[in-house]
């Protein structure tokens, strides 16, 4: 299979996802005079819709960078590449549950336990890579190996420490989700470059 | 990252709204001998539906035209386009809450928000593309920076006032949306150009 | 804007209508004793499912024959276009209603209507490129443009058929619906040839 | 028509049905006391989820397998592949079934006679193909078509037993559909080729 045909089926599905979300935020049935109240009590869906939504379009550019590290897609990588899509598109699930049941253990461990599976599919990826190398694009040295590896474990550890806080404090849990998706962000317009232009003049 | 594949994220998100805003349109589940009156009932909802579909089809339209500013994209711009994307993937929201509790102020507010906020990122991107030279087209001259600002000033300015306008009098906020609608799909059409030929036969 | 952008939009807009009727079957709630009967009681929202999405095949495979007429896309035949698409996204509204509501006259009425509307949108932009041939390509020929014409309101005058029909006897309408249906699907098929191959042997 | 348009349109519809699955797991409306059992009985939902986005990935897969073996579309070969989307657009319906009833007769035979329905489209194309080979590409050789038709009736007969099974024990037709996906899942990868790389070094 081309690796541009598998590119733009995942995007299809990575902008699809990534728009139904807002099919989840439910508008309260009540009279216009009780409107106020209601919406206040869906800021917490409303944050979660957010919080997905960049980590949903993070996991978008995560996908793109790792794909210029394969030079051709074979069966494995391909199926792979469907599980990983599984869990992106399983993320409504658990993004609605957080915003029912907020600041909650049982949302949070199934939020954080998706990121933890979509993380983690990446990360299978990148070693059956790296393992099968006349699979992998020049751009893909062992130094970036490396780079990618650690990215995954420290964010799955993030992720990890924000699921067992939620056995105690699982406000602390959502919070440490928002600054995850706040360091991730920060990171990628770090490397993805500031006002950085390689294009030529034409 | 390649400004072509962002491109074609966001239409598909863009395309994906704009028909996602009919599952919205509840049918009431009456008899049919009150099917009648069931319809005229949810005629608010009807036209803030088409309202909303030509605002995001006119975002949509702008969206390209701004791209044809853009040389390449960097980490900045690649996220303030999908905080842009946040913006509009989230109008069906105020879109439904519109269309339930019509000609109120709270739902203007919102859907006014929600427009002026799309707005502003427009702006802000464009801003940015100003600072960072190096990113623009030759499209991008000082002029069209001008101008562009100029518009989303206008447009902001005429969302501003119909938020203000729905503390006294809602229904003429409704109609100024509508007419901005109608002002811009207007412009829009001439700056497009009526009857224009641009590719040389062939 | 470029021919291929809008076209690629309106592709996605196509798929994601046709996608989404789905939807719109609900399941029904009820003991699985039970179950067979509800199944039974369905059986019109199923067949004007497989009805819709027949149609809305086809209205996407006029779009695609109808936009080979065409050279470039000025600001005029942009926004109808974006109209015509209007009302194909709205169909799954009307569909819904005759699914609920079978052989009745209203829903029979609103759903003639949507597809009267979405042939009209064809139709302006086929007299809008008439009167304005610099728009069009060399395929456009007055031969074609009177073709195209007469398809047009021949397919009206079914639909129109249909609606009128709807006030004595609606069972009628729908047949007739149908019947139209599986005439333009032989006669597309006919159109573009039953085993016609144009390709040369590479 | 041109292929490439066709394919386009095949994926978008492919990647919004894939991604609407999640739409039918409902979110259980109970307190948080009782979320954990609730989540439970929903598992069925869950796992019927899966099988079947395994299965239309699989179904993508097989499409885009299939169209290299075309070379041109005729109005017969775009009709067909428009029912056989139709087969797959229907597939969510079936499969909120079989997760709302699980273990039972019907939706098997529902679930699995939707799976053979697509399966046949399929198997017509190949054999339409076969007695139009003008619109054969060259990789379809009489070897090829033997396999291809080989594969069908072989899935086909696999589904038919599950549906019988289905009468007696509903278990293991839900068993045999699993089995189905990871048998086919493994002959994919196969096929595909394991860490098999067909480019050159650039």
């Amino acid at each position: 299979m081309k690796k541009g045909r598998l590119e733009a089926f995942s995007d299809g599905v990575f902008a699809i996802v990534i728009t139904l979300l807002i099919l989840d935020i439910k508008l309260p049935h009540v009279d216009y005079a009780h409107l106020y109240p209601a919406l206040i009590s869906i800021l917490p869906n409303i944050a979660v819709y957010i919080l997905s939504f960049v980590l949903i379009g993070m996991y978008w550019m995560f996908h793109h960078h790792s794909f210029t590290f394969i030079r051709e897609v074979d069966g494995v990588l391909l199926w792979m590449n469907l599980m990983f899509l599984l869990t992106i598109s399983f993320m409504p699930f658990p993004s609605r549950l957080l915003g029912e049941y907020p600041f909650k253990t049982l949302p949070v461990i199934l939020y954080g336990g998706n990121l933890i599976l979509s993380n983690m599919m990446g990360f299978i990826m990148l070693i059956y890579l790296h393992k099968n190398r006349q699979l992998a694009s020049e751009l893909f040295t062992n130094k970036t190996y490396r780079q990618q590896l650690k990215l995954y474990l420290i964010v799955n550890a993030l992720y990890l420490l924000s699921i067992l806080l939620s056995f105690f404090h699982p406000v602390y849990s959502c919070a440490m989700f928002g600054l995850t998706a706040i360091i991730l962000l920060i990171r990628s317009i770090i490397v993805l470059g500031i006002g950085k232009c390689t294009v030529s003049k034409q």
